[in-house]
């Protein structure tokens, strides 16, 4: 992984990935109180960023390994991606997905045409269920993170925060990311490095869910001790990646976390001033700009929501937080 | 008012307002049984795209009247637009405001630093107490809509619609407008006009408050019966403008109509497949794109979603329609 395959990923997501917009409102610099930009990947397509590597992912495979068809496993996000991406070449996707994922990704992920397979976070593997399958079938098996195509493709995240921050005049300023596993977290460090060498990448991840945020701090890869029952289930994997783990060991500056309440009320204020939907996971970066901002330093801060596919039940509490 | 002023207002606003995206979902796609495309100003600066012709009006006046200040009657989004106008020009505003308006819509004025003069929609003329103030202060009087500046920067809307919709292939489609007095729909048929032939501007309304569908139907301008009492306040007005309608009359396609609660579901529906806050009244035309299909040809419909500013009470009601 490295700015070229970034690169390269961006011309095969022209014209098919959104340029997001990157919002702002008097009302959240005020609140954090310096400015806060907000790269709004809620719009893209699938409703999150993870189009972005599932797309290039998808589209980098030699045609005949495509044509077989390929498998995913993931909480929602990246299903999604991975079935948009698989009907946009014409090819079938089976998504391997926990049973208690929200039933807005469910649904998502079916109605984009993809064969959906449950599995019990709490006692099954997924990796090994996925393997299976992917072998039985002659799928390829598409992480959702250490993956290098991925990682390349969530990097065009970053290549577009990096022209549009400068267009705004933002060249120096720390660049919050929701964190699951990495991969975008990884690639927008990445692409940062070489294009706006200012901006610094730091993962947001939710508290006792914050394996990223401790792996930085002690340099070796740590685990999270529970893998269910956080509000922010996009951004739940079990500890971060082989491949993305370095990268961000490397590039990275501490990684903050928060509590879901400030979850919710960030997700609340990004309906009420920036007019989008975020879902608890994708509005942890949004929550630590917002309330955080004693671990941060600058005149403004750099903010992802990364995705807003969310449960209504979910949606309504943040109205009312 | 012609493409000229709205090149003109282009030029102004290049730099200030945002261009907003053309946002779409299959699932939208498969409700409406055609393409469905969505310009997104919910997401314009101030939530609405207001701010385009507020901020043109206020560009285009001469530095000395600027200086003195700029005033606005305004149900709230009009307001809200010259308060963040004004204040980018660092020039004072008042805004005279329906008691009635919504929280969140005084709120954000008030946030914006101007200042708010209330008056009673069933009762008090707000022309009347508008020229009143603007007389005693020395104030310019922006109107909402029949104002030709305020026209031209609502046309830089259509604009962006005949450009956005060409690079998907879209050059021949209705598009549907969400529809007070008129101002956003005559400045975007008159851009349309000039770059997009094959585009055609056709106003959305709620039922009940139809009166430019009614008047396009009559060829005369007619009101309506009621002024108040729809959850689409931030278009009620009493009748199209003078020099909206003869525009309109020339340009748009028949009007459109839609329930209350077909508004309530296109908010619901544009929150759970574009991760966008729409206000009911903004809501009316991507309502008419989804529910009155049969009132409208061809195989892609555009429509606008003018506006998010809504109270937390009202968007809980759409995630629950």
């Amino acid at each position: 992984m490295d700015i070229a395959s970034i690169k390269a990923a961006a011309g095969r997501l022209a014209g098919h990935a959104r340029r997001t917009p990157l919002l702002s409102s008097p009302f959240l610099d005020e609140i954090a109180g310096r400015r806060v930009l907000v790269k709004s990947e809620c719009l893209q397509h699938t409703g999150s960023f993870k189009f972005r590597g599932a797309y290039n992912a998808v589209a980098a495979l030699d045609p005949d390994t495509r044509a077989r068809g390929v498998i995913a496993f993931s909480s929602g996000n990246h299903a999604q991606g991975i079935a948009a991406a698989a009907r946009l070449h014409g090819v079938p996707a089976v998504i391997v997905m926990p049973a208690d994922a929200p039933q807005a990704k469910v649904d998502g992920t079916l109605g984009l045409g993809a064969e959906v397979v449950p599995y019990d976070r709490a006692t099954e593997d997924r990796d090994a269920i996925g393997a299976r399958i992917a072998a039985e079938r002659g799928l390829t098996l598409i992480k959702p993170f250490d993956e290098p195509m991925v990682i390349a493709g969530q990097g065009t995240c970053g290549l577009e925060i990096a022209e549009q921050a400068a267009e705004l005049g933002v060249t120096t300023a720390d660049v919050l990311v929701c964190c699951g596993g990495g991969g975008l977290t990884s690639g927008i460090a990445l692409a940062l490095e070489a294009t706006a060498p200012g901006l610094r990448a730091r993962p947001a991840e939710p508290e006792g869910f914050d394996d990223v945020r401790r792996s930085l701090a002690s340099g070796e890869i740590e685990r999270n001790p529970a893998l269910s029952g956080s509000l922010c289930d996009a951004i739940v994997t079990p500890q971060p990646g082989n491949l993305t783990f370095p990268i961000m060991k490397r590039l990275c500056g501490p990684g903050l976390a928060v509590s879901e309440d400030e979850a919710l009320r960030a997700m609340g204020l990004a309906l009420k001033h920036l007019k989008v939907v975020a879902e608890p996971g994708g509005a942890v970066a949004l929550a630590a700009a917002l309330f955080r901002g004693n671990e941060i330093e600058g005149d403004a801060v750099i903010c992802t929501i990364s995705g807003g596919n969310v449960d209504p039940a979910v949606l309504a509490r943040a109205i009312g937080a």
